[in-house]
């Protein structure tokens, strides 16, 4: 485990982090939230199938005042503030449709790198994005009636940073722990698995 | 479906493509090779799981050398000019070590997200970075060794863009077909599932 990042990294990848601390007066204008959701548009994906789906939900709206009900008690705290929510699905059966596209083995892989772009262009826009499953995925697919052949997967909280020293302590703490990651040589291998590869 | 990046989006993900046609002489350093598995290291995961694991084969390496007699017949015509190819897995089951990590559900999504961070980088770097499936799976597995609660998944190819006037025309014709997507109002609803954000 490394705590710290040392060595080069791009400064967007370099300084991003899953926040808690988010103003709750900052608006998410639509010409933002547009980009981001096309960050996500233009991901690759196995065979271009792209099977992603978003609800969006802005603070004040009432696709948010339907979903902060589905919380966890742990994500009650500090989701509501957030500027949006994006519900993230993706498909894990073909459609009902005559010429429905086939279900892809990739879906979930390819949702995953919908949001991780949607995370970069975040980060590009001076964005917060903190992806977070706790909250009750069924309740929200009959909430908002996502079809059989969706699977509700994640949400990406989108904001920017607060003000700690209007925060509850127990969140601010959250915020600062250094963040811990896995050695190059505990994932990345060459020849057979779990030999170096050098790096 | 719409086939031109129209809006505003960050140069690095608006001017990413999935490109067949690689430069069979470009050599990738380390240092850039370990950029590269720094993004993905510095991903986001669920309950910071890292899910994720990586072989590395360079062109001209014995890992390499291994990894092409894998590929489909169809990825036999690209993939090996590629500077290195990065093959992924992620984790499906708890390992055998008592004190392994609990095997996390967003595995996959996850390795997805570590895959989009590394080819975004990948971009600010100048290279190209193409992900393809098409290959044995099981016979990677075998090959180098990857333990049962893996999953070999994908590979990514890297590389720098090539000369297509000394190029297949069935690459270039390729690389030169216009990138479709499905409109915003298709994937991105409020309210309802299928209802439109107004984006």
């Amino acid at each position: 485990m490394t705590t710290e990042l040392t060595g080069d990294l791009s400064d967007v990848l370099r300084n991003r982090r899953s926040l808690r601390i988010l103003d709750p007066e900052h608006v998410l204008g639509d010409a933002q939230l547009a980009r981001l959701l096309r960050a996500a548009q233009w991901s690759p994906s196995a065979g271009n199938s792209q099977p992603w789906g978003f609800l969006v939900a802005c603070r004040g709206d009432e696709t948010h005042d339907r979903f902060v009900k589905h919380l966890s008690a742990g994500n009650r705290s500090w989701v509501p503030a957030a500027s949006a929510v994006l519900i993230t699905a993706h498909q894990v059966a073909s459609g009902p449709e005559d010429d429905a596209p086939a279900f892809s083995d990739y879906a979930m892989y390819d949702l995953g790198q919908a949001a991780a772009m949607l995370t970069v262009e975040a980060g590009l826009l001076g964005l917060t994005a903190h992806q977070f499953a706790g909250f009750d995925h069924d309740g929200v697919a009959e909430e908002f009636g996502v079809p059989e052949h969706w699977r509700v997967t994640t949400a990406i909280a989108i904001g920017t940073y607060g003000d700690p020293s209007a925060a509850d302590p127990a969140l601010v703490e959250r915020d600062r722990r250094p963040r811990v990651r896995k050695e190059l040589s505990e994932f990345v291998f060459a020849g057979t698995w779990g030999a170096s590869a050098g790096l």
